[in-house]
């Protein structure tokens, strides 16, 4: 609890306007979209960069817990006041593109931008912002680089992080830094864009940030293929990339996932089939977009696909996506409560992934229905509890999680591919983190932050 | 100097053999690219993982300065152990390509590999690693990545950063970590690639490198336009790069350059000319070539491009890149001795830092003549000092590098696209950086060498 004074002292910097601490706002700030709750003791609108300075150093000097807030749409509680303390929430001023750069393709935003927005803002000139994670609609810019959030192009067109070419920041100490260059060659001092991207708001509050753009490209399609098994649709994959045709998406279905978007919407999916492949090319030219199709096309015959189709119009292409669309909703007919995780594997351990999710499905007696990208190996892995009131089935639902992150990491894989840590995946670093790699991370929080007011409690530090 | 029984144990470390301080390795080991020369007190070549770490750990516990060396080849100073110390020489043992995984297509290697052994590798199987250092026939990956290389292909295909995805290194305190994993996406952790590449040897010596590959384009071409003055150049590039071609190469050439060019070899170069550009495109389809090479063709000669030249054989590609490729040398007809600078800016500003570079030029009485990569506006700009024993003459040359600093800054560049800060440029960090800004990259040097160790004395911290 912030004691009074201080919370005086705070709403002094930003004006009564922009501070808050009744019920509506503390309520209003207390949850992402893991739906646990933490209220925090105020809730800060910053206006503008010396309002996040003066917060910040005054939360420093007195060691008041402080959480940047984007749209509060993570799955992993990055944005929830676990010890209380500040929302400094950002989407009521930092919230304007600032530049579009179409001579050097770039753009310089706020944190508080929403994604689609941008994207929408930039594709309008004829650019393109190729991250797109699935909260696109409401997940914002400052958000997506705290977490480095992924999306479906990453396997051709990489992530968050691949994008953020500077940042402006403030430190908790309230010293404003600027790291990076609207230059693609910049190798003057340390990486401080690289270690900001992906801490998840516990170095510094960003306050800007330039994103590189590219040009839109002018044509795409879609195709699908059905394979006998999920070994047999990875080979096809393995060999569509090693060709030279780098897919905008390349995204799977298994047996289980089909199965319940069958029974859900009866589109005459192949229920014996063991894996669907939705593809995704694009290109400047129709050629080569049908060049890369006539490659995949070779290379899922080649490993036993059993129907190939191409998408010859709009109406075909939603349909071929229905499937994909839906599988997450659909899977529900297998339980009440989903316990779902973003793991990463290298994409050529898949198979045997998916395999030891099978036996740890027979080994706890829950369907694990999963689907994802096969081209960066992210899986959507379901852990489906039949009864989500029941104690004692959702604690073999975790225990069944915690083994197949232990499988992850056996495999090569990651806790997270797209999610981040935050609370949710803190007990689980352990697992993934040698102790002197947890001491390092420590080691850069505290040089940061040493107080450790920002985002205190998060990736298990 | 190290103590006599320091020396007895670091020897014990690595056997006899491996260890020398007699004269004949210590001047091998003493000079960089730079041509400054700084004696270290031992060389030692480490077999393997556990010797770099107990070597790490012995000069750690007796604050032993020690310099992590691939090739030496560097631009900037950052091998030289400008405090003595041992030099960590990584070329003899640490020299293989461990793995080349065609299913997820990536590499992992050693340090000590050299940049052109591996891309040789790679390419023999049907895969490309893009970076591509002028120096890469020496230069090693462990370098490449402590310096973040970049490299001709740059606005393309990016540069060393965006290749590395997971190292192993040890850190000053003899502890082995892991950082990054062979995925695309994983958000697990605070970012330890990000800041370990570009951090010149000063925070972890790097044991092994995963870098990503992709598949090798299957065809290019090479154009070149001659333009009446830069601005015109710059503008067709602009338009080039917003209509979806991005060239692998965009490379420039001022008038000074096609001067000096022409007077060296009766080309018939344009010496009337502002710039001459020449330009590479690649892709998998021809049709997908040819497309590029329309856009640019139209771009240029929108843009009042006065000869327009498509290389149709391997002769005439080669006789477009002659004047480029011998550039470098040519410029030698202006003076004894080259100041040389990688300075890069956003390339909308390009025309303006050459603009005032010309102004400088005649402040100052140098010719300084400028050729480099448009794409991604990095400038390989040279004061050419007529007498290099004219001691008056040469600190005249260095204020007019000072001042080519100053306005890189203020036309939002960077000291360095691709070279580091090492020793040469230290002096001019504080044009760069804030105090907190520096405070900071000190901060971040204390968190991973407390005693620094590791390089001291560079990058101005």
């Amino acid at each position: 609890m912030i004691e009074i004074k201080h919370q005086k002292e705070l709403k002094n910097i930003v004006g009564d306007e922009n501070f808050h601490n009744d019920k509506a706002h503390l309520l209003a700030y207390c949850y992402d979209a893991t739906k646990e709750r933490y209220e925090p003791d105020c809730v800060i609108y910053p206006r503008n960069e010396i309002d996040v300075s003066k917060i910040l150093k005054y939360c420093n000097d007195h060691q008041i817990p402080i959480i940047p807030r984007g749209a509060g749409s993570g799955f992993t509680g990055g944005a929830l006041p676990v010890r209380g303390g500040v929302i400094l929430a950002m989407e009521k001023y930092f919230n304007k593109i600032l530049e579009i750069d179409e001579k050097n393709l770039i753009a310089r935003v706020q944190p508080g931008v929403v994604n689609k927005h941008f994207q929408e803002a930039v594709e309008k000139i004829g650019l393109f912002y190729p991250p797109d994670p699935a909260s696109q609609e409401y997940s914002t810019l400052g958000g997506n680089v705290s977490e480095n959030a992924g999306g479906m192009r990453a396997a051709k067109y990489g992530i968050t992080k691949d994008y953020v070419m500077a940042l402006r920041a403030i430190l908790p100490n309230g010293e404003i830094i600027r790291a990076g260059k609207k230059t693609i060659k910049d190798v003057a001092g340390y990486n401080i864009v690289g270690i900001l991207t992906a801490s998840e708001g516990s170095l510094a509050v960003i306050t800007e940030i330039t994103l590189k753009l590219i040009a839109k490209p002018k044509c795409k399609q879609t195709a699908m293929g059905i394979f006998p098994t999920i070994q047999s649709a990875m080979n096809a994959v393995y060999e569509t990339m090693a060709s030279g045709v780098t897919p905008v998406a390349m995204e799977f279905l298994d047996n289980l996932t089909i199965c319940a978007v069958e029974e859900k919407f009866q589109k005459g999916l192949p229920t014996q089939a063991g894996a669907i492949l939705i593809t995704q090319v694009d290109g400047n030219i129709s050629e080569d977009v049908q060049w890369q199709l006539k490659q995949i096309e070779e290379k899922f015959q080649k490993n036993g696909c059993e129907k190939f189709q191409i998408a010859q119009n709009n109406a075909e292409e939603e349909n071929l996506w229905f499937a994909r669309r839906n599988a997450s909703q659909s899977i529900a007919i297998y339980g009440k409560k989903k316990l779902n995780e973003d793991i990463t594997v290298p994409r050529s351990r898949l198979p045997e992934l998916l395999q030891r999710i099978s036996e740890v499905s027979k080994k706890y007696g829950f369907k694990i229905p999963c689907f994802g990208h096969t081209g960066d190996g992210n899986v959507h892995t379901n852990v489906m509890v039949v009864d989500n009131t029941d104690e004692e089935q959702l604690k073999k639902g975790y225990e069944a999680i915690e083994e197949i992150f232990k499988i992850t990491i056996e495999l090569e894989g990651t806790l997270s591919g797209e999610h981040g840590i935050g609370l949710s995946k803190a007990p689980f670093m352990s697992l993934a983190f040698s102790p002197s790699e947890m001491e390092l991370f420590r080691t850069i929080k505290k040089a940061f932050d040493p107080h450790n007011i920002l985002n205190p409690g998060k990736m298990g530090l």
